[in-house]
């Protein structure tokens, strides 16, 4: 990998979309310079970092002499894009529809209700420790019961969620999983992601971008 | 375009997802024949509808002969592959990662949190009207104020959110201030996304996809 760009990567141990790009730059054997942002030191509202992101948001992937690529959903296209193998999604359109609708339906439609900033509105509201678990167990069901009938249901779905290679929905996929288990979320009745989830984290990629693994993490 | 697939497109006048994808067939010259799912009604949980989408989520394109395709950056995305002209993304990694970025900052961290889904939770906790428009309006600002500074500051930005060409971030961009007038939110504040918007609406392909133009949509 001499030849790779230089990469950085604005990142925090603990955040879902930070973990999304950890794990397909793993698959690819890319290579980035991690620059840890504290989210609980508020750094990501820093001077040093709003010169890389004046939206303060990661992750933030930078490659040398180019603007940071922000969302994660981007970063795994342009990372596919520009490291083709192996490939995040199928090679037919109507395959990679199915993979970027399961990617949405987790990305989209599961995790933006579930961040810091909606817990700050919701806890100014009188939401409080028990009001949020329920909302965070609120959405974190919709969504992965939502994913569990279609990949239950659709012939598409093999080893993984589309046919046998791993694409960018098994990474947001085990990103939400993983959520729910820094979070102590319990969603039963989901068999097939029990299963897929299995075979993903038994890899490399996944398990080295495991947040517990990451520099900043709480010991034991 | 006698050779194009056959489309059906279920769909409802008011949601922000289906009038992206008037808009980016509309674009391209596609037609799809819209079956209308009537929200309101619960149509989306009926027999019949259950059939196309076991999920009872709106929009989905069907293909003849193929299964329906969810969620409305996967069908963005499918149908810029599979029609590539007028394109929808830049012809750069870059450039395409920026417009993709913009357009999840409203897809993935502005739409969902303003859903029928979460205005009822909201409410059965509690939430009367004037705490929900307070919520509409804080994340409609907060999503449209972020675009707005990247756009202002960014030099990719052209006549368009990315150069002198419509690209998905426009379409999403405009799905959103389309929501914010149906629901009579106002967003000051925002010079260059106005611009922009101005822009956008003097076409056809946005005018034709207007949420009051469709059938279904309220009189007068």
């Amino acid at each position: 990998m001499a030849d790779q760009p230089h990469f950085e990567l604005f990142a925090f141990w603990r955040t879902s979309a930070t973990y999304r790009v950890r794990v397909a730059m793993n698959l690819k054997g890319l290579i980035a310079h991690e620059r840890i942002v504290n989210l609980e030191a508020g750094e990501q509202r820093g001077e040093a970092f709003l010169k890389i992101n004046p939206l303060g948001a990661i992750p933030a992937l930078v490659e040398d002499g180019f603007p940071p690529i922000t969302q994660s959903l981007a970063i795994l296209e342009f990372l596919d894009e520009t490291a083709p193998s192996p490939p995040l999604l199928p090679p037919d359109p109507h395959g990679r529809a199915r993979v970027r609708s399961i990617a949405a339906m987790l990305a989209a439609d599961t995790h933006p209700l579930i961040t810091p900033r909606v817990r700050r509105y919701l806890t100014a509201q009188g939401f409080d420790d028990a009001a949020w678990r329920a909302w965070q167990t609120q959405w974190f069901s919709t969504g992965l019961l939502a994913v569990e009938q279609r990949l239950a249901s659709e012939s598409a779905t093999g080893v993984y969620c589309h046919g046998d290679a791993v694409t960018t929905a098994d990474v947001l996929l085990m990103s939400i999983v993983v959520m729910t288990r820094i979070f102590k979320i319990d969603v039963p009745g989901v068999p097939t992601i029990d299963r897929i989830v299995a075979r993903c984290e038994a890899q490399e990629a996944f398990i080295k971008a495991d947040p517990m693994r990451q520099d900043g993490a709480p010991q034991g």
